[in-house]
């Protein structure tokens, strides 16, 4: 039976990615393995430039833009962007807005002045706050773009002249965004990029050498700016996977197409959850609901594990909802097919008629 | 043609390792792909409860070692080591063998007092320092065990009743070693333990909490120990492949068939250069030889390139030496099949035969 994944991350990726990394694990270069090659070999090399120019291509990124390829996934970029980006004087803007945002701004205080300019913290992270002052002299304003958990998503910037620094782990690369907002995004790869094991970060590099503090090389971007991503060994593996992604999602017409795709996915499950008397959604206010991530509970709370075993009979996995939301989650990343999504409302529709 | 992969790392990994690897990219869990799983599934979990418990029972762990899957490489754990281990007033004892050992030293200065008890520097670490003086009060004692640049290994600790805190990416699990030595190991996967894109801990817990510094969460080993390595998403398939050769290790015959293997192996390796009169060893010191990165160069340096064609030629790739020491060096780690060896060593015969 195929299976319709709705996992919210390590995530679905699309099935011809699978098949080349399949193969590639086998035979890569000449009877070598993917994963028994030198990271500074031609072949990788040549992996590296390849997913470098998609990168530049598909964000449209300016000369001045860095492209790199880290490990430790967002968690080390909590920490790491003050590190290197906020002076010990200095203050930066936070805007709270789950689970990722309250956990960025508690490694950042390490650092420097941490200024919370917003939070739904009090409602249960159930909207995104609007109408922000950020003072001007602020280093940059962090924003999680996307909420994974709760299944909101800024769809417009915060007003601010202030250089924004965003976790984009689980919307990055699925809608065309204007980069010469941004100092700094960086996005742990297995929502919306790759497999496990890979951390995407790009950046303006005069964000870069403002800081006084000594930081660890392994800590320092202008380290892995100057090595290209290859300061030490890079997780080639989980590199070479994000390539075949970026080149589908070339192939497939790139970001405005995508998010053509993606706001079609969403827009029908929405209208079920909403058109559906068994069901409800989770986040208050329709303009901030996630076109990944698309968090719904039922009425009657009571008939949850059942509507969970509906799905899973339908070959629909991962839809239970994260346990400090509860309720459901239906992660709709780039690779998931529409036909996916009807399945999953096929299942909602079939369950309101037996149980409604 | 069969390649002969003599790769410093990313390395060669037993061909069945590769071939179950390649299968769970396709299907790993009941038609998912193990690239799209949760790292929080029953699926993931069993790998590595299992992977921990062949860690365990490989290195003969006593239970208050706990066995950490980070990322970031061993340049990572450089600074990450001296950051938990090391407070701002305490010292800590160093040996220098070479550019990695060199590295560790330079980043754990902005910690503590760190003190370079003995080093082969000036030999271009030809060799491994003997007989040194480490002072009881060193909170530790950090060696590189094996070198992959220059060809060298530990094969006897140095004597000190000080906790020895080891980067053994190039040698672990390659031999049986008396664990409650260390009060720290680890290792970048790539060499001998899996695909690059995992890092291996493994930390005697009373070591750790002694430090007064605020120590970022993605740094702190323990709330990786007490969230078992799943505090962040982990880089589950470069973890899972590990697990695979955990497995074949096992199976196997565990270190000490390992150990006799690489022994022979190198032993014929060795032999060859030494008798051959075309070949001449780096290592000043025959006592101190690697194991695992045999280096070696020609008498008559102009022949190199000729050499390495003819090691191309027999399918035997990965032989040049490093940039920094020249010549050739064949790393031989575990998966190494003697019979590929003795493929190199007939290249080394057959091109004495005719340019000797």
């Amino acid at each position: 039976m195929k299976k319709h994944n709705f996992n919210a991350g390590p995530a679905i990726l699309p099935p011809s990615v699978f098949r080349e990394a399949s193969a590639a694990v086998l035979d890569f270069a000449g009877g070598l393995s993917i994963l028994e090659i030198s990271h500074r070999s031609t072949e990788f090399t040549k992996v590296l430039d390849e997913t470098t120019a998609l990168i530049r291509e598909l964000l449209n990124l300016p000369e001045y833009y860095e492209v790199l390829y880290l490990s430790g996934g967002a968690s080390t970029q909590f920490f790491m962007t003050a590190m290197n980006l906020l002076d010990a004087d200095a203050r930066a803007c936070y805007i709270d807005t789950g689970s990722w945002s309250a956990k960025a701004i508690k490694e950042a205080k390490a650092f420097g002045r941490v200024e919370v300019v917003g939070s739904s913290k009090e409602d249960g992270y159930s909207y995104i706050p609007k109408d922000i002052q950020i003072p001007t002299d602020a280093a940059y304003l962090h924003i999680t773009s996307n909420n994974t958990i709760f299944g909101t998503q800024f769809h417009q910037l915060p007003e601010t002249s202030v250089p924004i620094v965003a976790d984009m782990s689980s919307d990055i690369l699925s809608r065309p965004i204007d980069i010469n907002r941004y100092g700094l995004i960086y996005a742990g790869a297995q929502k919306n990029l790759g497999p496990a094991g890979v951390t995407l970060v790009v950046v303006n590099k005069e964000m870069l050498g403002k800081v006084s503090r000594t930081i660890p090389s392994m800590l320092d971007y202008r380290i892995h700016i100057s090595k290209q991503s290859t300061y030490n060994t890079p997780p080639v593996f989980p590199i070479y996977v994000m390539m075949l992604n970026l080149r589908w999602l070339k192939e497939n017409g790139g970001l405005k197409a995508v998010d053509k795709r993606n706001k079609e996915k969403a827009a029908i499950l929405y209208s079920e959850i909403d058109a559906n008397p068994l069901f409800k959604g989770v986040v208050t206010e329709a303009a901030d609901r996630s076109l990944m991530n698309v968090t719904f509970r039922l009425e009657r709370e009571e008939l949850t594990a059942d509507f969970l075993k509906a799905c899973a009979t339908a070959g629909c996995v991962g839809v239970k909802g994260h346990r400090s939301v509860g309720g459901f989650r239906a992660s709709i990343y780039n690779a998931m097919e529409k036909s996916s999504v009807e399945v999953l409302i096929g299942v909602m529709q079939e369950f309101s008629k037996q149980r409604g």
